[in-house]
């Protein structure tokens, strides 16, 4: 329990306008998008700056008292909500969110991690350049939680995922120093990469308070395409083809099931089938030319004649206008909230070696099937990077609760398939509350011995996110 | 001092064969490329595998001895020999040569740490990939030291240093466990990012054994150019067109200097002076394309002829063939190894925003006109990642140990004007013994006493590589 007095403290350090202590307001920060964990908190605190965090990350050190960072509350892992056994004080960073600076000769822009995906997208975009990341929830998703959960999304194919996409750090450290590595350079050899250590921590080091994000040039020539398919084999065929003649230029391919189309077009407003006929599968394909929109759309051109050829792809169209490549775009992004409408979801962030997918399905479908013969296997994801949101929808019109109830025998169904190909049971998503009984079973001891070390030496009271990744 | 018995224990580990004690054996590992140091060793360990690499370290902990890795010894700033102050056993990875498995689906080449980086390039090579990482000590280097250094190279621009390049990587910790790490998903979000920790650790923190690289397809054409200039102004304002011009084409920028083409053809076999006129300067450009011969060579001819039409080019020349590319990478590659004909020389390994080159070449070269009228200032490198070894050789036929003697006051100078501009003492080479105690004054105490957090944590006895990077 967290005594009022210390309460009173740490409200001191914000003041009463940016402590909440409401219920009713304090709610929506305990309310993660999967409705599956909560926990409790006694109060939010919305700091200006990292000066204050600073100073509420000491008094929490010097208190014992558990600090649980939250950006956008988008994660899907339970990562950004206190534990159900040990109420935490919650750490909003949602203002600070401004974008500090520019510096287009680096090609790096300098902002607060607060700031929502989307503007950052949109910065960069006014000054010529790109910010490759991109993901299903850019509209609300905050830099810092994409940076601590070193997020993915439907770039990481051509430009890696957040790890690869941040030059320099501030951090707030769990004893309340300031960490400034908000660097811009390249190249610079001197000493242990402290970065990259809190870069996918899920807020168990510190806090991130600001970030030097690499920009990119913008692409002159777009060309999106839907293409319906029969299998998982042929998109993996023709994904082997889109590398091979497109090189640099396949900036997005994603996996996408008929279901999945089926619940967009129903449940999202403005999607529509994209092609005439259906089909099992759909892969989108995203290249980006940085010479002309001509070249980009001879690519196309070229790639799915070679496709039709072979006889992988059955139809497909190709967008031709912004406003319909943002469409396609759509389909994809709004998968996951289209599942909502047909009730409950047991999800599966997995990642196999990208050429071992198609045994993937077969091996998981076939379990599945086995388990829970009325579910509805709903698929979809980053192909090019080996990446499936493997997720099972209940059966139509069935009770969601039982369906739920099954969830850890289903995920370690799952899991160890994809264990078993040399998988990973966490892509993108991160470990949070969802995985952190796994991970003693996924990795190695002396892994978890290395992280306990460096979360102890880091954060001596153990204050930082307590009871995700590694417990002290 | 460490005792016979202990040396006896540690000989029994590797077999008399490979355990080397005869002073003129040991001499070779002691003796780095400038001569500045070398410490001393009273044995010099060759094991065979991780195991015994295991068993030593183990020992090495047990009875508090100082071991000091290495790998191919090509080091610039002695990370490699011991210190002056302190024997420590050599630990040689020479032996932990095998290429041990190719995945060609995943794009992944698993490599023993002593494997000799030309011998990685041949071997993507002859499975028709690349693997990017090239450096002038290529041909003798060892990926296990590229690693721990995190190495650049010319390659650098397009494909990253050596962190960008590693998937995976086997670790041999101080205590003696071994960290099998060796893993090909590009997604994998499951705690701490242990692998770049070793990576740039310098030995300090365990023993890189083995190593899991990205291979990246092949390009299909290639082209190289070398254009001489009147000035960096000149090579910047070049090297901004041709990143806008060519793209994801453009995989080298290097910058060379005069004295540094006169050098190479003086004393370098089989090196000539590329252009038929002299100038100031020299830009060496390379472009890859996915494509074909074609697209690589009429991108080039653009790029130059817009080069030419700016006036930013007084001449150029572009290889003709396989053999005539090399030829003139031969002589980027061989600029530092020419410079050693001509006695002494206070090196530099700096970086700086690279839109602000031409500006530090104006305050370096100022400063060093007058702190030593009579030095020529050498000044070469990698100008697409504002990385630039600004070397300064002694005065023809003066006293190289006088002009070295210097070494420390001309260090301080231009690394002043370094980090005055933004910039970094080690771009790419390392802090090793050279930059140790400079370390203290470029970082803030918070990074310093989180790295020593970290060493102390991994290496309770302070046994790997002490007395480089940070002491406990």
């Amino acid at each position: 329990m967290i005594s009022d007095a210390t309460i009173k403290r740490f409200k001191t350090i914000v003041g009463d306008r940016y402590a909440v202590t409401d219920v009713n307001e304090t709610a929506p920060y305990l309310r993660e998008p999967r409705g599956l964990y909560h926990g409790s908190t006694p109060l939010v605190l919305r700091p200006a700056n990292a000066g204050e965090i600073s100073r509420i990350l000491a008094l929490a050190t010097e208190t014992g008292t558990p600090i649980v960072p939250q950006s956008g509350n988008t994660g899907h892992v339970g990562g950004q909500v206190p534990l159900d056994e040990q109420p935490a004080i919650i750490l909003s960073l949602s203002r600070l969110n401004a974008v500090r600076s520019i510096d287009l000769s680096a090609n790096a822009l300098t902002v607060d991690a607060g700031c929502i995906l989307q503007d950052i997208q949109k910065a960069a975009s006014d000054a010529d350049r790109l910010f490759p990341l991109s993901l299903g929830s850019e509209g609300s998703c905050q830099i810092g939680g994409n940076l601590s959960t070193n997020a993915g999304g439907t770039g990481v194919l051509a430009y890696g995922n957040a790890r690869n996409l941040c030059l320099g750090l501030e951090v707030v450290l769990p004893t309340g120093e300031i960490w400034d590595g908000l660097r811009t350079l390249k190249k610079d050899n001197t000493g242990y990469d402290l970065r990259d250590l809190f870069i996918g921590a899920e807020g168990t080091l510190g806090v991130i308070t600001g970030a030097v994000l690499k920009l990119l040039p913008k692409p002159k020539g777009k060309q999106v395409a839907i293409a319906g398919l029969r299998s998982p084999d042929n998109a993996l065929a023709l994904l082997g083809i889109a590398q091979q003649q497109c090189a640099g230029e396949l900036t997005g391919f994603e996996l996408m099931p008929r279901i999945g189309v089926e619940f967009t077009s129903a449940y999202i407003p403005g999607v529509r089938d994209p092609l005439e006929s259906q089909h099992p599968w759909y892969a989108l394909i995203d290249l980006s030319s940085m010479r002309s929109e001509e070249e980009a759309a001879a690519t196309m051109e070229t790639l799915l004649a070679t496709a039709f050829e072979k006889d992988l792809v059955q139809d497909a169209v190709i967008a031709q206008s912004e406003a319909q490549r943002d469409a396609f775009w759509h389909i994809r992004e709004t998968m996951s909230e289209a599942q909502k409408s047909e009730g409950a979801s047991i999800k599966h962030d997995v990642s196999v070696p990208v050429s071992a997918i198609p045994e993937f399905f077969r091996k998981a479908d076939k379990a599945v099937h086995q388990a829970m013969p009325d579910a509805r296997i709903y698929a979809f994801g980053h192909m090019g990077d080996g990446n499936i949101h493997y997720n099972i929808q209940q059966a139509k019109n069935a009770d969601g609760s039982a369906h739920l109830a099954r969830r850890h025998e289903i995920n370690d169904m799952v899991y160890d398939i994809a264990l078993g190909m040399g998988g990973s049971i966490s892509a993108e998503h991160g470990i949070g509350q969802m995985k952190r009984d796994k991970l003693a079973a996924i990795r190695q001891p002396i892994e978890i011995d290395l992280m306990r070390r460096i979360k102890t030496s880091f954060d001596p009271a153990n204050i930082m996110n307590p009871g995700k990744i590694v417990c002290p």
